[in-house]
């Protein structure tokens, strides 16, 4: 049987639901979880959820994706545009990436249209909230299967 | 029933499959039909897919989709980096609208990384290759249920 | 008796009325051809007015402006900012061209405030709705007296 | 009866008619006023004119326009391109703002080609010299019947 | 016997001899057609000649190009600094390709110096008028011997 | 007995109450003086507050306080962000320098974000309406102490 | 009673008073801790003061004072310039916020210049030393009164 | 006999020898009227020599060297690098410009290193103190002679 | 005898050996470690030789180094392009700084080539894998002799 | 008999054939002064062809060809992205300039793409290995016919 | 007796007097070095006049003139906007350094408004044509007297 | 027995211990020649030293180097900054180059961050002064070995 699916989520994402309902939607992350693993449980794959708001504790686990996942959906929030270092650390993963935002970051300031994430990323799925997950999820299994 | 999906793809996709296949694989446009067609149809919608080199013809099918779909799947190519005619249209829809590309832009050269097409995008799904299509076609349907 | 006035309008404009209404009021295109017309005939003038999407067709008529017509009324719309072919066109023309916008450029997005065609243009005029197509029918009338 | 159109003009148009004719024509300042305010007069309006080269006289004068005046029209010279100050005078009026210049400043060099005036007025009218004027005296006519 | 050189021209290039002479010279596009023919046959080589104002058209010649020529040479005139469009398709070619032009844009406005066309170029040559199409048929039918 | 502390107001601040209060407040310039003088008086020191319209009486005037005042309070408005002058007025001051805004410009245009005047003042209160003038008369009286 | 002030300082400010005093002044952040219990006493208010040198403390502190906090001082230091986490973290907040500097960042390096927490805050207080912190406190006070 | 040559300085040059005397020496303005009135006496010339603060007295003062003037000696201290109403006003001007500073922009901060006054002088002289006049009024007694 | 150099490694440098190694070589961090030992020991010096993923506990260590260090040599990897945090921290240190890389940033991504750790560094060491780390030790051992 | 054209290339042409030959072919110097010679002879013209590494010398060259060429044939490799003397020099010449490059500046770094000889050059021929002196010396040949 | 004042020209200006007259007047070179006497001779001072088409002859000269000269004239030309090197020699000199150009560089190509030389020049003249030269040297004269 | 490792030094570093000694030191050039000589002996390898102002030597000397070392430490000095001509040349070597800086460019003037040589080099040592040399020459001797 494969290996899980990371689906790691960066800072103030356990906040979702109260944040800005506007532009993210009012489901909680616990919804975003429940979704995740439907979706994969649909295609036979099993999924490891997490969120911090520690940069260093993402690197962290995305080293450990490195060993111990199939592939990896991650939403870095504000440190996506930010961080070299989580860059370093994806590039280091040879399984596939999706990177996933809940809005659709071109609508928005300036400085949220890139990602340094990207440069590491297969492929990118924004702007349909919770959906978004749902979708990298099975973009993700498939690069993955 | 609801209207149909549009799926609309822009200039040189009609040689998809012979064109740099290490960047966009070697299925062919006619592939990428049939697999929208499947997920359309397993969520129970239709599409009308069509796809053309000249940027006013894109303009004209977009104003067509004002009336006619309930969504819209667009992969503008080469000229969702340049059209501003092409976003002005697409601003005149009400209907969702999903952005989506073959390959990751994020990886390419600086001048794919900005589409103005986002700027009216619900959403963007890129870099999956046929499954970006597909996971479009699915976005467009949820939102648009 | 003097050659008419060209009054030729870019993409989007047969939405005239039913988009984006705050910005650019709900007159339509049939609307602006009489009050242009009433314009032309106070100053003893008539005038050929047109509309297309497609860049090429809106060139051709550029052209064919340059033997046929005494002065040149232009709202590129979306081409204006981004058709260094049009603008080519445009400098061909030894008579009078006012380019004209519906909405003040200056109010939008960044990417709306230059345009090519100014470059080429004897004068703006810009963000009176109909009005300004109707002032410059009369600026374009009075350079070509 | 209705308050006047304020018509505005900023530093150097005193010179009007000397200086750079090739550009701005031989017609002097009084040519301009006597030309607004037969345009005016056709419309049943009446206007103030006034012209100063420093930059506090005008935003006292666009000040007293809040109070006084129907509609502005300012050619606010080289001021335009450089005074916040200025922009912050126009957007405390409620009535509307037509910005003018007798030559298109998109013709000339690169830093006469934004005004800080243009984010706070309706519309612009440029290129046609004294013609400028008169369209933007019936341009603020029409804004405020 | 080989496939026939394309010779394709953009925007604006059927006025060749009308339009600013003092850049572009006096010489009518059938000159240039017949400079070419004179130059392929001395090289025991055949040519088609085309142009049109209309991007699409260009594009889809291009696509033509890819399986009935044996190189290209393009003179994208407009076209050339603003298609991404454009670029794609000639990257899917895998015959030599010379953009050609007949006056140095070096020496022209700063919009004109980048064209997208010359990275998917095999090389280049402008600045010497019909001339210019003269040397890029050579040059091509040289890399395509 | 020590020097009284300048304050000075630049242009538009006589509107104050009047313009624009969703961003500025509906208090007049004679309530920050009334605050500014309450504040001082808790103090025991004293003000001179001015306020102008014109770019060279600021100058005048930071040019007398270099003589009168042992420190300045500045809210330089629109001038701030333009006024070289008035940069090298304030360069030549002994005293403590105080920048004042009642809004904070890093909310609103880009063009708001940066003011020569901060490069020569001690410190910025900003963004918290009449009370910015108090805090900032307080900060210049201990700086001055 | 009201909820606390929340008071926080981000990376380094524990050295303060050993730091570059040239620039931040001898006294240590027990003074400043010190100087605003005193000003918020004697208001009637108090503090949570707290420092980390962490990103990820700061913002799970920031996330704490939405809902414990009444108002929120933070000097984020160099954190403040880069960290859009932090940013989206205080954009959940309701309550006012204040962005504190002990120097005034305008007369530092350019990349000094500009922070993402002003994007937030309510007004901005900077260059006075420790006296910075008291005067935001009392700014805070203030704006949650 | 000829007309005299306008010697004219701009803001806070009164205070000359109390400001920054490191970079602009111990000299007055007095100082400086002298040393020009000497090198113009022992060229058989005379000067008008005077300071202001205002930025529109100057631009009267350049409006009235067009009629009284043989050749123009300009010190614009801050607004030679941010009036374009001055540029205008000298553009008018069909006698001898020679822009002089006391100091050498280029070794000072960045936005000192462009005038506009510049695009409209003969030459320049800047950097040599007081004997930047002395060497200015000979340049322009020699261009006007 | 002399306090020791502090060798600080920044994110992913964890994974050395095994993370792009036509890049960065096949030696892992223990091979830097005992390297680094056998060229202090040669210049009769002790090290202290750390890694972290996180920018906070680099900030600490470096802090720590202000107390108990002779030298510091530091690899900030990632955070060397983006902290201003680390760089504060850096700034506080009175012994020598030598930053050191084990790639030549110059030849990769335009991101890499501007570290903010250089603004407070005596020199660098890059390009030559291990290597880089053994030449810094000397340089450090020799600046802090 | 008319005078010889000048054929002159930059630095590090004379190791033509042995750099990086999958860029510039495996063709020598020598061979390209062979094949400009056959091409002139065949128009019956005459070359001088010389190579320096020294800019200097190469200025030297550019001067005497003002005296002794009909017209002048220059690969300036490195110079002609950094030399303004260079260009300065050119631009003292009557004779037709043509530029040539091995390879396709476009195609390469982004400090490649801009010449500054390109602005007194005649026209470019680049992209076609030793082929670009060839038809080079073709159009410097007909250009001084 | 003092030392002699050093009066450097850089490349192309032995060309003086046939190069574009229209800018630079019809003077020659040597006509230059006969005022540059006598100015000196007035002021009992002598001159070294040399010039050279070549960057590291004229460093070469410059550093000559560290040991040798009590002042330095310099019109780098060319090398004057791309040298480094040049001034990293000029740095190394005592004497005063007047930079001198025959023409205003701000009324010409954007290329042609920076120039290294002078951040390490005491002052600039400009614009004068020979007579730039003449109050260059009496310039250096003064500031080593 | 190897090839020598070749160490070239650039403009004004005949200079040193001259030249701003609190940048770079009061060592000669002698001296540093003395430096390397030493560690290359420890290390059993020899060294051939030269300098020069001029940039077309420096060139020559590299491509001297092509044949006749078994690697190049190279201080481009100024040069470094500016010419691509010599980065061509460095390119067309196959040894080892290492860099190399007596001061730390990251802490001087912006236009010295950027090198071209780093772009051809294996690796850079700078900041170190002389040590800078010496651990430059280990370094190519261990790349080299």
């Amino acid at each position: 049987m494969s290996k899980p699916i990371y689906v790691l989520s960066g800072p103030n994402l356990n906040l979702l639901g109260t944040r800005e309902p506007e532009i993210y939607g009012r489901e909680t992350l616990d919804d975003v979880r429940a979704a995740c693993e439907r979706r994969a449980g649909a295609l036979s794959r099993t999924i490891v959820f997490r969120q911090t708001n520690h940069e260093g504790q993402l690197i962290d686990w995305v080293q450990e994706a490195r060993v111990e996942a199939s592939a990896l959906v991650i939403n870095p929030a504000g440190y996506g545009h930010t961080s070299i270092a989580l860059l370093d650390a994806l590039k280091t993963l040879a399984i596939p990436i999706v990177e996933c935002h809940l809005s659709n970051p071109a609508a928005r300031e300036a400085f949220r249209r890139h990602t340094y994430v990207s440069l590491a990323a297969t492929g990118v799925v924004s702007g349909f909230g919770v959906k978004s997950y749902e979708l990298a999820v099975e973009a993700a299994a498939a690069a993955s299967a």
